[in-house]
């Protein structure tokens, strides 16, 4: 079947034309600053230049809260203007063609279990660990979006009741303990100066002050894996994100340490790093328009 | 579809006939102590007496971590002598008939979605707290069991790190923080005597300390649901167990109160109180069964 992907991200949009899971021809563009419509212009734009022709579905992979009854942005944090923006409908109007939106992390679970690390694995869950924390659950074959829309948002579980406010409002989630902005908030902190996330795998080196920050950002990943285990007992994690695949190894043992330290007793699904880097989100919405048009779902 | 629903207590025995969702027939007998064999025949002659003629299916609830595929109680801490013990062969073997295992808060779970108080809903999570913290899931009309068994094991998912530990040898458990056995850790410690669940409700009525325990246990439950929205979305969260339900008003207004706390921002499924009491074990094996023979899968 052939589907056209659109990975909708802060600074670009990246667009790709698909026969199965064969990438046939990909554009990128910038991400227009202005807002909703702009937005949606630049997405049909990226797809009609790579052709419509024989094209069954879109599939659409976006930030940011989604409606999916409704087929709704709620609001993206990194780009401003999109807010209640009917993304779905406005884009099927500009290209006759069925749209099929997911939220980007849940896109990359999907394309991670079908197509990377998660490959032969009756189901998955997903994390990535880059400025944020964001997460997917793959079970049979498809994404777990919950009733609401709210399912797999793994990176605001509760970790430590009364711990770090996060972006998200509320105290103590994986994302506000874990993620690229926790270790920059704990590292300049801790060195009274701005410290970036590279900076501080440099410091860890040879510190023990700045290993400890990293070591306890990654334990706390451990963490939530163990309890993730008692929820869902998937087929395998896969993680991902610009943090922890550049973590140095010690990040690795930390978190590995505690995910075993909090399963003793219990049998460990294993732990593997993400394969399709950032290229997970344009095949994700790939697999999104496919199985949208197979499975006859919205 | 007749059916024979079995619930394998640490006291008692109960099994029940079927005609789809209708109780025919009740037995109760009690649970052997004298270890495997033993509870398999007390098992199949409890389903014998309520007559065979026209079953299609048994089904069976059970305490303890299950090996599903093998069909295997691993180990139940309440009923000594059952370790490792192949009860569905032993149990097919002894009636002639196809026996589905089922973990029993599993079962519930699976009971009250149908029958109880998650009925009309698309999925919903169960938790019960009494001695023990149990949970199950249930996802497109069917309990989520993982990949291993260790699915839905909600009362383990850990809360506090560094907390108290648990029955389970892991440390801040929700079970370590709610249970009933942690109510009277609690209660018992504050006063420097032994006090009952039922000794700690009545003295919250009057005092603070009492009245503290209590409602930190119940703002422990009111987090893990929070953090659930988080994982599962489900369309409802269904609340059994004797401590739950017989708690003063007190209790469900923290455990909400905590609940709505962590939830801000966020869209919160409603929080029922379990309809089906202490036949919700039996109804979701006997549904086991049923599903069983339906989905034709084990």
């Amino acid at each position: 079947m052939r589907v056209i992907g659109l990975d909708l991200g802060g600074t670009k949009i990246a667009a790709g034309l698909f026969e199965g899971d064969r990438l046939l021809k990909k554009e990128v563009v910038p991400t227009p600053k202005e807002g909703g419509e702009e937005v949606v212009r630049a997405l049909a734009q990226a797809a009609r230049a790579l052709g419509l022709e024989g094209v069954r579905a879109v599939g659409l992979g976006t930030p940011g809260p989604l409606d999916f009854r409704e087929g709704v942005v709620r609001f993206t944090p990194n780009i401003p203007g999109v807010k209640d923006l009917p993304i779905r409908r406005l884009l099927e109007a500009e290209l006759g063609l069925p749209v099929f939106l997911e939220n980007d992390a849940n896109a990359a679970a999907l394309a991670e279990h079908h197509l990377g690390a998660g490959r032969g694995f009756g189901s998955s869950v997903f994390l990535t660990v880059s400025t944020g924390v964001g997460g997917g659950v793959v079970l049979g074959g498809r994404v777990l979006r919950g009733e609401r829309g709210q399912g797999g948002e793994l990176g605001h579980m509760t970790l430590l009741p009364g711990g770090p406010v996060c972006g998200c409002g509320l105290e103590g989630c994986l994302e506000a303990l874990a993620a690229g902005r926790a270790l920059e908030r704990e590292a300049s902190y801790a060195y009274a100066r701005s410290v970036s996330v590279p900076e501080l795998f440099a410091l860890a080196q040879e510190e023990e002050k700045a290993r400890r920050i990293l070591l306890q950002a990654a334990s706390y990943v451990g963490l939530a894996l163990a309890s993730l285990v008692k929820a869902f007992d998937p087929g395998v994690f896969v993680l991902g994100g610009g943090v922890a695949l550049n973590a140095p190894e010690a990040y690795w043992e930390a978190l590995l340490s505690t995910y075993r330290r909090y399963l003793q007793g219990w049998e460990a699904p294993p732990v593997r790093k993400a394969l399709l880097g950032a290229d997970a989100g344009l095949l994700g919405a790939a697999l999104t328009a496919r199985f949208g048009v197979e499975d006859g779902a919205r």
